[in-house]
């Protein structure tokens, strides 16, 4: 059966945003820096697809994050942000459970189905879950992936960690307890321009 | 000549303590955790030297940074909360220099002397190089790495990945401004239980 994953990009002081970030500017201010292994270094992203713009070992890395995620869970705000910008076809191509306190009906953009949950995440993920099969479940960004850590329900973190310190921004790991999770690494690939880490989540 | 490193052993959620420390409890709660590599994992570390309790790569990655560290800068609670626990010979044996607002006078315990600083971060560093010669400047923890990130007057990271989320504790990389900092990652030792990690700051 699928695994939950959390697969973000990370600075080195823990940030997934720059600081600042707004609906007009959701990566925060320098925020595109940390996809920069995504694009390739590329400044110009619009219309630039994640599916094919990495190159060499970091493209590897996201064709497999693609090939074996089954469906996908973010927040309303995520969404939110992201519609516009997508445009017809967003880069998910799975079923997307997006969390929200306002209900909206199911919509279909290109390859990928959005279907709005309002019963909390326990809910979302078993949607989620049937949806992916045996692949695994993505959940993110922060807020989202926040809660189902606290909830102990995410198996692993790929993290994939990028060498700045942005000194402000929206952090991944926060909101989580004070109760320590331990991990284990599972995998490391170092590359020049980014680290990808994966740690299973002991329970 | 010598480089200023901030050398320290951190979590994945970017702690170099516990939730909850405190004079008593200089760690945090389950803040030892991070230094399990420098421990080999015992539990019991009254009395036990750091210089001699690692073991194999851990063990080199230890001797190389006593080796290539010719004085240490550190805040005031650190040298208060230390004092104690490290008797009658610290661990440093090399030249340390306390940033506190209060004087007191250079006192020498075993291989260690400890001179307290008054006039700020700069003047603390000043004397540290003078003492290292051509050896490295450490500054830690937290507080005073801050400090010296913040002025743009660190040469490398060398930070101790430990596969755990704390969930709370004192934060490795925060109040560093907006500006981002940029790194390159010049080494990377992977080993099971920690990922040593260094960065060269980009000036």
């Amino acid at each position: 059966v699928g695994k939950v994953i959390v697969d973000l990009s990370m600075s080195l002081d823990g940030f997934i945003t720059g600081p600042n970030d707004s609906i007009e500017l959701p990566l925060g201010e320098g925020g595109e820096r940390l996809h920069d292994w995504i694009f390739g270094g590329k400044s110009d992203r619009s219309g630039t697809s994640p599916r094919t713009s990495a190159t060499d070992s970091n493209r590897e890395v996201l064709d497999e994050a693609f090939e074996t995620t089954g469906a996908t869970v973010m927040g309303r705000r995520w969404f939110d942000i992201g519609e516009k910008p997508w445009g017809d076809d967003p880069p998910f191509h799975v079923p997307v459970f997006v969390l929200t306190h306002h209900p909206r009906e199911t919509i279909k953009k290109g390859k990928t189905m959005f279907t709005f949950i309002t019963d909390g995440i326990e809910s979302a993920l078993e949607k989620a879950r049937a949806a992916a099969g045996d692949k695994n479940v993505d959940v993110g960004a922060a807020n989202v992936a926040q809660q189902y850590i606290r909830a102990r329900l995410v198996d692993e973190l790929h993290i994939h960690l990028v060498p700045i310190l942005l000194g402000g921004g929206v952090r991944l790991f926060e909101h989580l307890g004070t109760e320590p999770i331990e991990l284990k690494k599972t995998r490391l690939i170092e590359l020049p321009d980014v680290t990808h880490l994966r740690f299973r989540v002991i329970k």
